[in-house]
């Protein structure tokens, strides 16, 4: 018998598995989580490869093997795992009866063609696309909850569409303009392989443009907004910080605004979503506020016409942008208040 | 009797005022300046002051006295002051027949409602704002080799209008759509007054937006540009690095461009502008190619569809941003080649 | 009548008093706190001060009255206040039953002249000074416990103390040598009032040592590890981080000594103490093993002579090296365990 | 004919060929140096390498061939490779009668026995170790103008050898106690090569220890301070920036001293040595004082009974720790005014 509180994590060498491990250990409402990895390196344990978590919580680190998973009790599995490989896992775990939250970009989209038109890859998942659900809480709680396959969004793309949905919702946007949405993320948002352009000294006393017109996230945020690709234009910067992501976002609107009207539209789209800080008019988010939590804080600037508006929309890129929000599906799926572990 | 290449330095404290003392310390062309302190502080030299000086260049610190700036044989006078103080000083130096380079944002405007209206204060110096030139030697190197006060530009807008204006020269920017300059600087950019929001803790591993729709750099692109007020959206943000402004600017094009197109609009443009370097396309400059530098470097990215283009524009914000292009200045009042001492 | 578990936090505008709001607001045995600031700045609640706190626990903001404390049903008081405040107010709060856990330096030694030398300070509160305890719990469990007033240490000196003590008590340090702390702290440490020498500017790409000889927090070493003031070399330096301190401790040991032997003595003198962590030999822990975490991480490396010992001792400064062990202290001082809410 | 003014270089793809670079390219005294690599990377110039020299002076990359280099007209040549390269192209330039200026630690010391004992590594080099001179200016000037090969010496050497040498040639070390140097580095240090420890999130608000008791250096430092190896302690570590290093050096001296006397015995010791700056007594140099500079800084503290000492010593690793230092040797080759390029 699958028991759904009963959790396996897979792949957790990288930043997310590392964040992802620290909020399952500490996580109230579960037992400790079996953690399986590719390679062990030799390692034993899950403090043993991040000392952090010593005397925090021990536990085992297992070769993966889907066998060992499908033949324990784990009713849920997360998948920490490169795209290519939650593309081959995550069927498997399916059709043995667990539920899957991934937090790859494999099963992102509802089709085959976007995957491969984005990834360059070939979708072997193809046929499984359809029933994964797109795992942000706060536009999609009902079915997340009864969900089989949840597609954890990207970092991104998270905060890029909650700060866009109330204004595309509320037909805000006009329509011949273009929403620019120019993003800055730390370096723990690129991996933790070793590459020459994420040494130390390259990054340091360092700010970059990177994949301009070109980043996977892009048909996320088109998918979630509803807005046509000519109209969206996404752009992402490296900042020289460990974690946290801010988004600022240029919007027309296609009527005239003034700052209350856009804190309430905001405040109430949140109500209700613990995990969404709505701003008020006049105050600005910064990273600080959103580092190291599971929040994603929205603030705005009006200009005096009220027609143009500037967005700030930041959060943590392994918080809500990636294993808070893994948790967060985790707790609607097993009916349990979705702040849980998280605040 | 004046002698353009005997030097005053007023106001030597700040960020600015290090970096212009250590270009003209080093500078080929011109003995060792005089510097000027409102408060000596104690210190009797320069290197008291900044140790990073000692021995690289020794030279006295003296209490400002206009009296004894002008009875002296000093020709050229840089003010490294705050535009209070500029606009109380600069008058009195031409008055007595100095050649002024004014490196705050006093004389910056042709209008004194353009001042008040940005800096919120009165404009006792208004007689003298026609005489003054802005000091973007690409721009306007002609008038400011015949100039008696320049203006020296803000950092951010040097940043916004080099990228600019090539585009609005050939009148590639389509007129109804917005421009937005999204910009991040380092913190030597807001000065060197201790201040709660520039404490170490409160900028380290931060990253924030500020002054949205309010910047006072926003006329000096208005001006320089051509652009209308309604078409350009201008915003800062402080990176967690001590130098350094890179600026996103995104522009939607009036006509379908190629990458080849828009490469070869700006190499022309700055053909024979030793201290703009333009990128190929396909490569973006990042904040490490230019700190400690002179240069401003430029690249972009343009969409497939060859309408919507991000131009990348970044400098050092005490270099190319305000010491660096006051130097620049001097070159060409001075007659030299404009980049010497600057490479 | 006094309630232990109602808690008074005085004194949180600081990095300290955040971290200790934070700690306590998270704590699952006791309610929310009433927090009391000598100057509301108009502030109202908690999180209008920290804005990384909202949702995550609102507190009201009150102006500080002693009154208002004793006369409430507080039983326990942390006082997060500069030490001439907490020489002042701790007095009446212990004369009112409250139990007090001061984080200043007021109450740390037995002696007023140790005070004074140190602190350059008179000090009125002499007469209390006799019934403080030191707040080192892997020391003091028992006192501490039974402590009406509690002297939480410096974090240094927790640093320092938890590394030398083992081998002080098993006579290991050689009498004639000198024992070499050179420690190293993040920014945090030094306060978050506006200074020159804490600009961000000031502090990132930079390290410096500072108060050689001279630091406050050196009699509390002495104190606590028996070594005579002449064999003791205490010296501080300013990290580019926000948090954290590392100590490299040299000693000469009295006689040859193996690793599995140094790494035993630690190990069982630490047995039982959940918030020190030993490293094994050969492995050293690093700032960010403890960052935002209340542990100290001691780890060594010896020389193959056996004779000479290095150990690696860190700690989060804001964490076990201030607030984390107030909470500490509070755990024992209620009778729960230690480690209560600090995992 | 060979023309010590023409220089190859050889290695310039890592931190310390760069900054060579950099420092030759603006070299008043020398034309544009060779520059040669052992891959090109399909880059044909060195701006394409290091994209912060474009325009500051072109220079094309060669692919390494002792041939090109010997039937040049080369008199000087730089080798910036790692130690067996070196060890290996050396002996074949000096052969062909070329002065050769080694950076890395294949030719620092005297004794096969000490390089193999340190380094692991065979010896094919060994009969030119005693025809090289150990590079530091301030101590070996006079050998260091006839020198055919000069061995650079290493970054932490340099800050340590130059803060202990005056005291020991005065005698004041206390023979039976120990040297303790604490020193700290930023990560250019370490090289370029992508590594995990390396990786921005791993360094960024870190701070670690390594290499304890077993740093290279080390025998450079007993070398030429005459300390026998059981009364030096060497400890390293890494600074969460990029350049720069500071020791803390602890000294028991053999008598009594005051500030002043020990002010003027490091004053005389490096009279008309114009890289390295004294600091007065009760003042210290801090990591951004000598930080893009040529320079090293000393200051020292002494206790208030005049018997422990100490010095704080700082330098860019890679100006007066590495390129810089080679290129003061070149100048004494050259028998131009040894800090010619520097200041």
């Amino acid at each position: 018998m699958r028991d759904p509180w009963n959790i396996a994590v897979i792949g957790v060498t990288g930043y997310t598995g590392f964040e992802l491990a620290t909020l399952l250990l500490r996580h109230p409402a579960i037992a400790t989580p079996t953690f399986y990895v590719r390679e062990t390196q030799g390692f034993h344990c899950l403090s043993q490869l991040f000392p952090q978590l010593r005397a925090r919580g021990e536990a085992p680190l297992c070769p993966l093997s889907i066998d060992a998973i499908t033949s324990s009790a784990a009713g849920t599995a997360f998948l920490a795992t490169p795209h290519e490989v939650s593309a081959e896992i995550a069927p498997q775990l399916l059709d043995a009866g667990l539920r899957v939250v991934d937090l790859s970009g494999a099963f992102r989209f509802a089709s085959a063609e976007t995957f491969t038109s984005w990834y360059k890859l070939p979708t072997p998942h193809a046929a499984r696309l359809p029933e994964a659900v797109y795992g942000l809480p706060e536009l999609y709680a009902d079915r997340i909850s009864a969900a089989k396959l949840i597609a954890n969004p990207g970092c991104y793309a998270t905060s890029v569409i909650l700060a866009l949905r109330p204004l595309t919702d509320a037909s805000l946007v006009a329509p011949s303009q273009s929403v620019i949405c120019d993003c800055k993320s730390g370096a723990t948002g690129a991996g933790k392989d070793p590459r020459r352009d994420l040494h130390f000294v390259e990054v340091d006393e360092n700010f970059r443009a990177y994949n301009l017109f070109s980043h996977r996230h892009t048909p996320e945020i088109l998918e979630h907004t509803g807005l046509p690709e000519s109209q969206v234009v996404f752009a992402t910067h490296l900042l020289p910080v460990a974690r946290g992501i801010l988004s600022t976002i240029y919007v027309s609107l296609a009527e005239k605004q003034t700052p209350n009207g856009i804190h309430k539209l905001y405040r109430e789209y949140f109500t209700d979503k613990p995990l969404v800080r709505v701003w008020p008019a006049g105050k600005l988010p910064e990273l600080q506020h959103v580092a190291n939590s599971n929040f994603c804080d929205i603030g705005f600037a009006l200009d005096s016409d009220g027609k143009r508006l500037i967005v700030i929309s930041c959060l943590d890129n392994l918080g809500k942008g990636a294993a808070g929000q893994a948790v967060q599906n985790l707790n609607l799926m097993l009916g349990i208040e979705e702040q849980t572990g998280l605040l």
